[in-house]
């Protein structure tokens, strides 16, 4: 039996010199070749329409006992295709259309050891990713020797690896010293390792990365399904783009369990152009299907809450004398809710613990089962079900994942127990940008975390809005639960950066760059641009440019972030925000240039109505926008566009709203103000 | 029988409340106090002379599996008194004094991980390491957690992590970017881990360091017998220097046996004034006692060198038209030798495989066994036998370790062929500061390497001059056959350093720093002070400066580097290192501030005489020197020192030497030049 074995082993070895070892996307224009060195390094090349993009790269892991990026031999290879169009629960795109080809490698390591190597070609990107097969023992990665090595350099976008939580400004150029400076200088955690201190003063940025090559190209390089593995990173070296794994605190980058390990997919998007690189769902498609039978609980929604006050520094999360939380403040919210077709209304600070993180009373420990007592939670919760609103939950844990593990089953029944079926969590620690004291939110003991919490979540019917996460990797494809994420510089730093907010830049750059990874938690809608506390920090936007940003930036949780006395001020703006969903039926990026403007449209879900957001960065422009993609026939256009007046410092919610008919054969030109927007309703007549 | 064995350990846990955790230096100077934490971190504080100098700081390891820097239970503690004196084959000293108190500490982890802590205490330091008992795996350690927490700030002699084979400047204040930016700015290796990419930019610096409080008191922080484990390294974290492990290209720091392992001891001298710092021998008293039986074979000699010329690039290392090692060059030099009583001769460049490395073959490898055809070893090793001078081998592996390893017995074979007992190595890697294409030098798998040479080595009687080594941790005690080493910014800098060679100060800085880690192959002895080929690099010294190095700067195999025919320009200065020796009875030093000017006396091994040598930076200085320190009686003193037209750069060769009779009341007063020196030596009458 055992000699059987080894003859169809080496039966295979000898099959394998003829084996095909290239593999190309459906329609012919992407090609990959694998090959092994000499020394039996894996390496692949990529080219695109006949050109090469990808020269000979290496690949591999390296654990503490072999080196897994050398001394294969290949036994055989497979080839296969794919394809399929599947419904989303929510998203940007209903349908989605998953077509590759694949190319299956086995690999055999001169330690014994079996590696799969799995490759994907799409039309508009590829991936690939290792498979560790039939490991007799546990395995310790210590890195990846993964590497992309551009036959023309990029000009890349990226935040630096040691941004806190994700929430840098976006750069071009990633050895942008003089931008790193700027940002947060963070010191390291105090950690058992030294390792981490190396670490956190690398020239590294974080996944993903967007790639520009100045001739319409574009590229976006990420990872898929990022499950039980820790984040990716990258650094240059030798000319190469090399894959750093964020370690846990001793220096290990991954535990891999004996038996079979999939490791996440490595992702690179290539297109043409750039509504091509916007419309990829290579991600979403490397992600398994859903995992939830019963879905419709999971309901996209916009929502309001008390929050902006805290940053604004006029509330505080903590019961002291300003206390946000409080029942009777909650009580106004849910009105005003009601009254506006909001869905939800969230409540920061509602519960025991937040002496400790924003109150006098450090040993204070949050609890997930105990309202404060100015807020009277069954009460609420009734008063909000009887007005059609529902309460979204609120856990920060301060960083604490294991005391959150622990009480995640009570903190989830609470939920259950008041008919919530939301949740923001967070994790914003002393340590910064570690839980539990010293892992990183990106090693892999944060991505187990995080994964876990999405898991339990989904028994109690539960979404998340996942608040200083691991940068989202597509686990919405399988758990749709998971609704929305932060790992972005979101609204809040308008309100109190010491850099005086962000630049109008900012949000041109995020739809190219942080959002192609997935939904995030933004938080559009100032409509008071008056800074009480930091009057040196401003929203850089105007009212139309907020508006516009419920089009641009996607979340199927969307917050209208700013306190409900300022929306009743402006009730023809708000009305937009009344009427826009965050449920899409088809998404399409009609115009833009990362960093400088961005013109999309969205069709509803289930509708045949359209939504555009216009927005633009310091620099006033007008923008064309062609109708054509548009069904034949009448449309009613409702256009809120700045004034001639409109200024983001001097005059920021000058806006004026026109109805206009038009039909697809139109083009619709809005005047942009510095830092302004465009918002447009478009209903079939 | 298991169930004794828990009340046992019960039993244990109960009297160690009672156990006795502190321990003090014979003469109660030092007092050391352990204790465990309330999570079970073992930490350690220290005193002198009732004053605190460490606070309470951290200790332990971290391994792939589990966190060995805290979760411990005290099990016992054991102490001991040492009092031993012990005569060295060679050294600076001929007797050394151990005399120690020691506390041993038993500990166990919650994982069943046993850990013993060893705490010796000496009136001089104190040091102590780690035991992991009895361990039933093989153990992956990522790091280090040893903290020293000074209580005072000092300030700190350094050179940064990634210097170049440790062949920097020193300077006073390791957060010094200056100096940093101006040190060669290495590319990190091309390594499979990204890790090391970290590491490689960390502002981290080497062990040694040596601590200055201003106040007369010093410190000097480094390892002793380090031995199958990585070089320790310093940076500064939360208030602390911590410690970081060099790890292997994949990130691990260290891969211990199964069964009981003790790392290296932790070591730091403290003195209340300079002589009492370099006078120290914790150091060696820390490693283990002589392993070789007979050392008669082991003789420190002077030598001088085919050498010199090649760093001036008057002559290469390949056998090309300007080939040094010739058979008749090196005749001549054989002669000169022994014409003059230098007992040794180096040649570099004898051997195949130059031409990889200095000349045209990119494709040769070093051949320890295969002479130049210019190079006539039979005849020369004859000639070298019958003029009473002996041969120095030389082995430049180019950094291919295991090639060298491969091929060591066949290496050493051939030298005792020829009657050889000493060669000088060599690690110079295309790769910078790593073996075999990736380990770093001071990697765990650098130190085996070095390690197995030496005892290698020691089976076929051969003395080792280790260049490109690791940081010297004191294995000469063990192992004397490893007599000096490099580590050190050498005299070579001299010839073609683009930063216009080493300024004077250097050499004042050395006896505090590097030198404590032990003796250095710093090739003093320049006396041709014109650079053909780079006529902006000097060496900023007068030839009275070079005498002095002789005393000052140790070693037991010490070079005169310069070329015979300036040595026989200048007899009068040359009698100098005719005379003095290189193996001491005695060491003191007299007189001297870290960076400023060292007065050093030594007593030759065996004899009477005494030697003293005194250089200054580059302010000319008047030294007093007090002979109170020499027996009663007349001695006939011999000073070599500069003239009033004495100048390092326009005048270097100018000397005097001056006949007088003293006894130990006299003072005797030296005016050193700019960049000076003085020699001196003492015969009794």
């Amino acid at each position: 039996m055992n000699k059987c074995w080894l003859y169809f082993v080496l039966l295979f070895a000898i099959v394998s010199c003829g084996e095909r070892l290239d593999v190309s996307s459906p329609n012919g224009d992407l090609c990959l070749q694998f090959s092994l060195s000499d020394a039996g390094e894996p390496t692949y090349r990529l080219s695109k329409g006949g050109a090469a993009v990808l020269a000979e790269s290496r690949m591999g892991l390296v654990t503490s006992e072999v080196d897994l990026s050398s001394g294969f031999a290949l036994l055989s290879t497979e080839h296969s295709r794919y394809d399929e169009t599947w419904e989303t629960v929510w998203g940007e795109e209903r349908f989605i259309r998953d077509h590759h080809n694949q190319l299956l490698v086995h690999l055999q390591h001169s330690s014994g050891q079996r590696m799969d190597i799995a490759f994907r070609l799409f039309d508009d990107g590829f991936a690939f990713r290792y498979v560790l097969v039939g490991s007799a023992d546990s395995l310790v990665v210590m890195q990846e020797a993964t590497e992309y090595r551009f036959v023309e350099d990029p000009q890349v976008w990226s935040i630096p690896w040691r941004t806190e939580y994700y929430e840098a400004l976006w750069t071009k150029d990633f050895q942008n010293k003089e931008q790193r400076a700027k940002s947060k200088d963070l010191q390291p955690p105090s950690l058992n390792s030294s390792l981490d201190q190396a670490i956190w003063t690398m020239d590294t940025v974080c996944s993903p990365i967007t790639l520009e090559w100045g001739d319409g190209k574009y590229g976006f390089l990420h990872e898929a399904a990022l499950i039980d593995y820790p984040a990716q990173n990258f650094f240059v070296q030798d000319g190469a783009f090399r894959t750093y794994l964020t370690p846990w605190s001793n220096g290990v980058a991954a535990y891999l369990p004996a038996g079979t390990f999939s490791t996440p997919w490595r992702m690179l998007i290539l297109t043409d152009n750039l509504p091509d690189l916007v419309a990829s769902r290579i991600m979403l498609n490397l992600n398994a299907p859903c995992a939830i039978e019963n879905t419709d609980w999971i309901q996209p929604m916009k929502f309001i809450g008390i929050w902006w006050g805290m940053h604004l520094k006029t509330m505080t999360w903590w019961n002291g004398p300003i206390h946000g939380a409080t029942t009777e403040r909650m009580k106004q919210y849910i009105d005003f809710a009601a009254e506006n077709g909001i869905q939800g209304v969230l409540a920061e600070g509602w519960n025991e613990g937040w002496q400790s993180w924003d109150g006098p009373d450090p040993s204070a420990r949050f609890s997930f089962v105990t309202p404060y007592s100015d807020y009277d939670i069954d009460y609420l919760s009734e008063y909000a079900r009887s007005k059609g609103v529902q309460i979204i939950m609120h856990h920060e844990t301060g960083g604490e994942a294991g005391q959150y593990e622990r009480g995640l089953d009570e903190a989830f029944a609470y939920m259950q127990r008041y008919g919530m079926h939301a949740v923001k969590t967070g994790y914003v620690a002393p340590t910064i940008t570690t839980i539990d004291g010293k892992q990183p939110n990106r090693s892999q003991s944060g991505v187990r975390h995080y994964r876990k919490v999405v898991e339990t979540a989904a028994k109690y019917q539960v979404a998340i809005d996942n608040h200083e996460p691991v940068m989202p990797t597509g686990w919405q494809r399988t758990y749709p639960n998971l609704m929305t994420q932060e790992g972005i510089r979101g609204q809040e730093w308008n309100a109190w950066a010491t850099d005086g907010g962000s630049p109008a830049e900012h949000t041109t750059v995020l739809p190219f760059t942080r959002m192609l990874a997935g939904p995030a938690d933004y938080t559009p809608g100032v409509f008071g641009f008056d800074n009480p506390v930091h009057p040196d920090t401003r929203v850089h936007a105007t009212i139309a440019n907020q508006l516009a940003l419920f089009v641009v930036m996607y979340s199927p949780l969307q917050m209208a972030c700013d306190l409900p006395e300022y929306y009743a001020q402006h009730p023809e703006a708000f009305a937009f925000i009344r009427r826009v969903p965050c449920d899409w039926e088809r998404s399409v990026l009609l115009d833009g240039a990362i960093g400088d403007y961005v013109v999309m449209a969205r069709q509803e879900r289930g509708a045949e109505d359209w939504f555009i957001g216009a927005i633009t960065d310091e620099n006033a422009r007008e923008v064309e926008i062609d109708l054509a993609f548009l069904p034949k026939g009448e449309w009613q256009a409702t256009i809120y566009c700045d004034t001639p007046e409109s200024h983001w410092r001097e005059n920021p919610t000058a806006i004026q709203v026109i109805e206009k008919v038009v039909d697809n054969s139109d083009k619709l030109v809005i005047s942009l103000a510095e830092c302004g927007g465009g918002a447009v309703f478009l209903s079939k007549m």
